[in-house]
């Protein structure tokens, strides 16, 4: 057995979803999987015990975030992020360039397009990326070649080859010179690549033309799975649902498919039956810490005042943590006086919900019931 | 067996120090022990689990704040803080009476004592005390009676009868009528008292005329237990220590004291030394959420920067959570970039080594070995 590796187990007959397994140095991960962020080494306020229990099997941290804290010679002293954060499962990191979009989204409105506009943080040429960090100020390079190197010292298990991330919205020639400069820094990425599995990253925006040349020209290559990038920047989930239907028909069925920055509970039931494996998303998260949680697949504001009484766990029919042991009332309480357990359990029910909607989707696909479970749920 | 009692298992030969045990509803309290505070019915950031974990038997709520938010009736509904926030080991409340002092602090001072001046949030009389809300406005009866009722609501195991906690300084004739307050005061909680243990409270401030008098009076009644008050109020480590020297060699031996707000790291040695059973105070959470740890009885700052890469734990020697999984440089960058889990992990650290020490010394009374104990480890 190599040290990565997938096996799809089942194919659903009237989707394209799938089900399967991708084995890691660091374990398996059951797929369909939903991946939490660690943007910053940490799922923010839990443990990694408390991201296990809730079900979760693969982690994915920003590798832009530790090259500027603590930085990537604070991580290798540890021999890695596993070590640094006690995570012991499957991780995963990005390559850096969706923080490029972030940091320059508006670089095509400001006609910067090569990184001369002196009000942008960052500038872009075809060797790579020179960034302004947000927080000090201190100038930092990535370039295919270093994302590989980071992502190495980082020592995750899957890595994700240096793209362009085409802002939104963007003409179709302006997408078509982000794809290519993409598709160049796939092939320097692929050649800088040493250890872990690599994903190539598919851009293209929300053209149907360019999203199909970038998923032939990407899977031309020897990848390990494939990285559907771009469809987290402002498209509409009509749009996101339609860039799916272009891609993943044509990518490898023997191979990982990961989807970048999408995953907000209405989108799951879609983005698996295209066919994804593995989609990251900081909502359930993020939403935990606002006092939003999840009950049947509703969103429910805890800090509502019709809660301050309520002896009921937020969801009768979770087996998480919170809802074992901890009424709305409680939780409420926690928000309302702005207590940091608050957060904390929040957050581990919306994971555990996350997690479970994703699992019941995976063992429907396994006993081809997932067109029915469609009918029911969705 | 009564349902809460206390045994004196072993006295030191050289103070008076003790070891022992208190029996309650909800499980035992070994003695001496540190009492970690619950203020908003939650350590702050941790789960009880982690508190238990961390070796504390016995959690603090302030029912001045349970008044509040969530307001006792929240309270009621379900049947009690134990199964409100999920602790099922025993819990102490206090009256309201602290509260009462940190709000009208300065009532003799601006020459206020009956309550007339306009600027106090706080009027007191000898029926009791009229607080206003300091996050609402809202007005708050505070009675002997009505703190018993509320305790009692609370289903707290260990309850304190409503004391006028005298400020600091004050003089003698301000200190004595204070104190006579607080024994009428004693007298109608121990009427008015339903459920639960009752502890007198003693004051008395830092004349020891008064504290002599204070314990004698209180100590003629049958409470269950004693607290001293009035002692976390501004007094130095020197008068607080004169306070213990006057008050613990005539408490009763066969029932248990508690010392109100007290236990600074260095501060644990001395009361335990003058025969404290147990003590709360907020110093260990609330440094741990500054990024201050313990490490050999030193206070550290994490977040200074030659922690940046330092792959040993905060206490190589400690048995924690923290310090079995995670280095300083994790713990480190937490703080820096001001996540929640570092909230958390040094507040573990900081709750177990408290705990540890107090542990040290309780097992050294128990072995005869509580003096060399003070001379190694002062």
């Amino acid at each position: 057995m190599k040290s990565f590796d997938f096996t799809c187990t089942k194919k659903d007959k009237h989707s394209f979803a799938r089900s399967g397994v991708i084995h890691t140095p660091h374990g398996d991960i059951e797929t369909p999987a939903f991946v939490p962020v660690g943007t910053q080494a940490t799922v923010k306020s839990l443990t990694p015990e408390e991201i296990t229990d809730s079900g979760t099997d693969l982690f994915f941290v920003n590798t832009y975030h530790m090259v500027l804290r603590p930085g990537i010679d604070v991580i290798k002293k540890f021999g890695g992020l596993h070590q640094f954060m006690h995570w012991d499962k499957p991780l995963i990191t990005d390559s850096g360039g969706f923080q490029v979009f972030s940091l320059g989204a508006k670089r095509f409105a400001r006609k910067n397009e090569d990184g001369q506009g002196e009000a942008s943080l960052v500038r872009i040429s075809d060797d790579g990326v020179t960034f302004k960090s947000h927080w000090d100020g201190k100038e930092y390079l990535f370039t295919p070649e270093n994302s590989m190197q980071y992502q190495n010292d980082l020592g995750s298990d899957i890595h994700i080859a240096f793209d362009d991330c085409t802002p939104y919205p963007v003409t179709k020639k302006q997408a078509e010179k982000s794809m290519q400069r993409t598709h160049q820094w796939a092939k320097r990425s692929l050649a800088a690549h040493k250890n872990g599995a690599l994903y190539g990253s598919i851009q293209g925006s929300v053209y149907e033309e360019l999203r199909v040349a970038s998923t032939e020209f990407i899977t031309s290559f020897p990848f390990d799975g494939f990285a559907i990038g771009g469809v987290s920047v402002g498209e509409s989930k009509k749009e996101m649902e339609q860039v799916l239907s272009w891609v993943t028909p044509i990518l490898p069925q023997d191979k990982p498919r990961h989807l970048l920055g999408v995953g907000e509970i209405d989108d799951i039931y879609t983005l698996i039956s295209h066919g994804i494996d593995t989609f990251d998303c900081v909502q359930p998260t993020r939403l935990a810490r606002m006092g939003i949680v999840f009950v049947d697949n509703q969103k429910v504001d805890i800090t509502k005042i019709e809660y301050e009484k309520d002896i009921h766990p937020i969801d009768d029919t979770c087996q998480c943590y919170t809802c074992k042991y901890y009424s709305r009332a409680y939780v409420h309480h926690l928000f309302h006086v702005r207590e940091l357990l608050g957060y904390r359990l929040a957050t581990i029910h919306n994971l555990f919900f996350v997690n479970a909607l994703v699992r019941e989707m995976r063992e429907a696909i396994g006993n081809g019931t997932f067109p029915r479970y469609n009918k029911e749920r969705r």
